[in-house]
């Protein structure tokens, strides 16, 4: 029956079931059915204050929605037909509960307003919850980093070996991208500060900001994750052979029975696309719409609980990921060649004076000496390398030392290994500081 | 235990509960349940046929999937732990029922290629679902546009009033609009036709066009209702009054009982966002993935899945809130007012052999001398006009009617009742070819 | 010849021209000019204190550096073929005044360095300018609300009218969305702080997230100013008739002389979108990017300089919109209708004693009653209201008044006289202290 | 002054200067000059034969018209302050040049059907030109695949080493996913058939299909190509070392003498990114918007001009890329690994009845025995194998050889000589088909 519609006395027709599904919300948004609660309980009591319940009402209203409460968190809370949203569910319930009292719990209260409130309450929460699986993932990390520092390998600029660095540094790159992971959940948490008010209604219950800034921040998170999972997944395949996934991360082929498949990597590789996807949407969904309250809004929850399912499981998995894998040393060093060493060549000249421009095109001409006469860049004799240069002389040979290239770097956020100490220890600081 | 995977006899690690749960896909995939069934059988065919399986083989592998069949469409088939797709879950239960012959099923048959398939053969049976909302809607369209062609009321150009047109005329610029789903469909079930083959084996396990192409084609689908939506909660305002919502497609407010929301509309509006957004995130997900299967496009389903829903319910509700609309044929009417006609105060001076620049300026300063005056442009006397044209002569009254100003329209497309009628034949013409 | 390319000694074939093109980026990054050279003056200074360069010799740069200076400023700067970026141009031309030195410049700086500082300081320069855009457009939306207090209008949500509210209070409902530009100018200012280091090498030169945050701050703001101008076109048609649009802003028809188009908001309304192309075309670009440099980050410049220039133009004409804009107070308010006090009615009954629920269901049976004998809300009589309520006493009279109505929300962000003062006062606070 | 803008007589206030910038698209319009011209020619007749201009009247404006041609193909058109788009542009010129008659050109034609019209014009030779380019670049990898069909090397799935296949195999995957550039073509085609006719006035001018379906037609596209630019860049790896790419695609690095990066591949990979931002920044202009015009439609142009420019650089450059690339043979054959025959060894127990589940789990123990004694896959002994099967012979022997693999799949589609083979003829029956 309509009647039981909260627009209770004026609607005579019936609605479309089609337009009845389309239009509840309840699938998704009991999820919120604990923040509804605490929410009403705080607005009773804001009633109660200003006199438009009497304490005992208050009392009564308390104490059914404790009622409701048990039976959420039991299991045994029934969704009825007409339950359109958990709000209206819980209202429902609470006047089985208490009779006639459970109708002034609403007054001069909006849906809009009980709704926005809701999701403020649970992200919170949820942001705290991402914030925890990030810093065991950000932990992870400087840990290995720490153990495994002296490993060096093939450091990558367009896919293609550069320079010498510390596998480490490569560690720490990941982890200080996460960093940022907390300026953001600062301004979240600026933005769901309770102690701060709404300055504008209007403003108050037509905007989504935080939501927005929300699933942002999730596609700039996944982002990163995603281009660290395409270095793990090049990493793992059998050409670099510089890492092994965990089993139990890995997967098998149910027709090449030699396969083992980064398929963890490979999901969370995916994930960008899928987060973003709903940033996207919701963004689209709010252009052009007038101010306050419009229906289109309804799209903010199953976006935001989406990118709240895929970052908590994205992260879990990436911890175990990087927690479990293998570093296959051998195959990393052996990746290093003499002619990721032609830069510090270069620098040889520097130091004796040469412009670096000039001397980088020595360097090169004796890379290219190298090609023609296919042998590696440090089996050039000092007379070979005349022809690049005259001021190259048997201290050449200084150059070709993988450690000694890598410790030149030593400056902050360098590959020497104070520099990545230092590294580590910044991000250790970092993690006790957002531990509290 | 691991060794019940299907990747059998190497794996020596467990896996990860959080990552099992972020690698299966059963949640969602189960819905192709019979798709499942029906390509395994005509698989199994193919294998008999190649000497692989006997006919007994066959004939008990049919029988057993059809049991299968049973227990699914009776809701009584039991996901078990470890089944991590539909198609491992049909595969498990079919070796409890009929044991070993169960696995010479999928010889030569990677999981890749069933769930390609399985995917278009669902999405064939989607697209007739959704082309039949689609041709309700159109024909809902065409058929008020037939009973309605008599009521006049502004054209509208940047949601200023610009002439007079027929109301008929603006159901089918959207019913029109609506005309590109059989394009697309062709387009698609040429995609989908199993008569033809895949040219290349990687090609054919790697690419998922045909899904991102669904996927755009319910964007643009939805961004036309979106359009469509504008409009319509544009009219329903107290200030337009040109429609009313059936109340079946409207919901009141909590707070403020006279209002009256156009939520149907609402929804419509913001579903282009959700669907473009599946569209984006997809596509975003594809971007530079290496050639082949990669586990990445695990995220092809429930975009499909999504996409299909939400268009499926657009199409419907759509269909209901346009069978069901009130017109307010003397709002509409009441809304006309003679500035409007200025383009025909224009044509009155080009009859004459006026250059339409001139006669546009010259009319537009007669629009600018009725401001002036605060008078309508139709009140305007001989006199008055003549200091905008010395043309202008007592006939001009003959341009004050907006019947008249309609009927002008008589070219194809255009606004005239003939014309009108035309497109109503030609969409009840494309009705009729494509509801076979 | 391909030996005047920076990588000098080794390259033996020739450079496809449409290659080169595609590659060359100085099309669009020689805006970037003068921080190039500020760059480049700086980093000299800092080879000059580690001896790589001698006192002389950093002199000599920057008279050099001056010197490309002037030429840029006074355009007389010639781009020259294989002037693939602004850096290599500025460096060739330097080499061109100063001869070999020039080749020091480089000693230790890669080019990613190089481009990567110059945005940042490009983009700190830029949000500077965009801050004094929005800062003219707060605080012309502030004195507006300041002046025209006193009139009234009907708030809507769901396009439907609500309640009476005040005019100032929409205008600041703008105002207000337009506050986060601080919080977010703070992110991006410790983003852009020169003071602080990039903690690890790689992460420095392969991160974009500066840039990702840019767009994406622009697609906020951006979509917040279309939903703004989304209402400024409803509230200028000719059914609204709220606002009259200065001719400054207004475009004609080239057909229809009496037109008179709101395309400064219209073009306003589609900037979102542009922009917010621009973000996700970048965030797809990232997605699966392995670390460090790729020549794929190169798609970075022309995103941020057209969302600089578009956000720039976009508040620039928003300002000159709502500076101009004509407000037709007799229209607003001729739109206020009794049935906008219907919740008023409800809290008459809630001040009786009634449960909010009761009250709502009561006032809307009220409505109905009104709608059906066809008489506004107000008309009916003590006996008529009865058959909702026998609560309802000749009393009931001083709810039909706009104004008291509108009185009633003094809580802070409400629309009565005191809480729009507040609101216009706490942006007066918020303009003085950010406009330092 | 105003009154030489088109809407002439009524203006009476200035543009604000940011404004008439903001507004106006001549910058970018200008493009379809040639369009704009033929367009108003065609027009012209078609008002001579309504009788709206005499014979003499149409050859004046002929002649016209076709000095406006000229001076704009001789680059010595001027574009004068005021014109705002160039379809003004032209009309000023033309008055200029002919006086009055000029006025009589847009007699009853709105700048949005010229616009339109002019779009459409302009696309389809541009997808002309497109299709040339694509034609190209098939042309291009069908050739390769027919030279260079007797190179074998690993087929990838999940980035790891699946099963041997021919290269030209993998060249096909990339030219057979083109083949969908002719059906959108066609689709195109369609829409912009002029002999065909809209069938809604309204529809005509307020919808953008054809754009937006370009758009993603680009995107989809230059998706495709970013996936084989990404398993080019993998192949160009010094680990991979399957590919070398000429020194006219490739760049060097300002910094690291021995560097040849793959920037071509890299620009490809990113332009997908740009362009899907371009139809995403589109779909969200679109959304929500009133029917007909709106100058939110603006968006069009840009849009549509930057994803043909990019689209056209991108098959150039691939072109070139894709004839130009040296195959390293010795490397590939290198790679291929006795573990990638597990499954041929698997197959190899079908054969003698063993159901492949069975099949698939025995050589999977078989690949962990060899793992565990650290051998290659084919150095187990007979006896070694029975551990995981009695059935396997000294007949094993005959799997180990990397044709014969691959001459298995010779089912259409397959990597078998036969079947590669028949790829590239069909492709060049479709080449022929479509270059005439």
């Amino acid at each position: 029956m309509a009647g039981s519609k909260l627009w209770g006395g004026r609607f005579v027709g019936a609605t479309d079931p089609v337009m009845e599904k389309f239009n509840a919300s309840i699938a998704y948004d009991q999820r919120m059915w604990d923040e509804d609660i605490r929410g009403s309980k705080a607005y009773v009591m804001a009633l109660q204050k200003a006199g438009l319940v009497t304490q005992e009402e208050m009392e009564q209203i308390h104490g059914g929605l404790d009622k409701v409460f048990v039976e959420w968190s039991s299991g045994k809370f029934h969704i009825k037909p007409g339950d359109e949203d958990v709000h209206t569910a819980n209202e429902r319930r609470l006047k089985e509960l208490i009779g006639e009292a459970a109708g002034k719990l609403h007054t001069g209260r909006s849906r809009n307003d009980q709704v926005v409130t809701d999701m403020r309450l649970w992200l919170r929460n949820g942001i705290d919850t991402l914030k925890g699986n990030a810093i065991e993932l950000i932990n992870t990390m400087v840990e290995r980093a720490a153990v495994e520092i002296e490993i060096l390998f093939p450091g990558y600029t367009h896919m293609q070996r550069a320079q010498p660095i510390r596998w480490s540094h490569w560690i720490l790159s990941g982890a200080i991208a996460g960093n940022p992971f907390n300026i953001d959940r600062e301004l979240l948490r600026k933005e769901l500060d309770f102690d701060g008010i709404s300055i504008n209604s209007m403003d108050a219950t037509g905007q989504r900001d935080f939501v927005a800034e929300f699933l942002f921040w999730g596609s700039m998170c996944l982002t990163h994750l995603s281009k660290m999972a395409e270095d793990l997944i090049l990493y793992s395949t059998k050409e670099f052979s510089f890492i092994s996934l965990s089993d139990a991360y890995s997967t098998g082929s149910s027709l090449m029975p030699q396969k083992k498949n980064a398929d963890s990597l490979e999901l969370i590789r995916s994930k960008a696309g899928r987060v973003f996807g709903r940033c996207a949407g919701f963004l689209m969904t709010l252009k052009g719409l007038p101010s306050t309250y419009n229906k289109d809004l309804q799209e903010d929850k199953e976006a935001m609980f989406d990118v709240y399912d895929t970052v908590h499981a994205v992260l879990q998995v990436a911890t175990g990921v990087i927690s479990t894998l293998k570093v296959n040393q051998k195959h990393m060093e052996a990746a290093l060649s003499p002619d990721m060493l032609a830069t510090d060549l270069a620098y040889y000249l520097v130091r004796k004076g040469v412009p670096f421009r000039e001397a980088h095109s020595c360097s090169g001409k004796a890379v290219y000496q190298a090609e023609s006469k296919n042998v590696p860049l440090n089996q050039l004799t000092v007379k070979d390398l005349h022809s690049a240069s005259p001021l190259f002389d048997s201290d050449v040979s200084s150059v070709w030392d993988y450690t000694s290239s890598v410790e030149q770097y030593s400056a902050p956020g360098g590959t020497a290994r104070s520099s990545v100490t230092a590294q580590i220890e910044h991000m250790r600081a970092w993690l006790k500081a957002h531990r509290e």
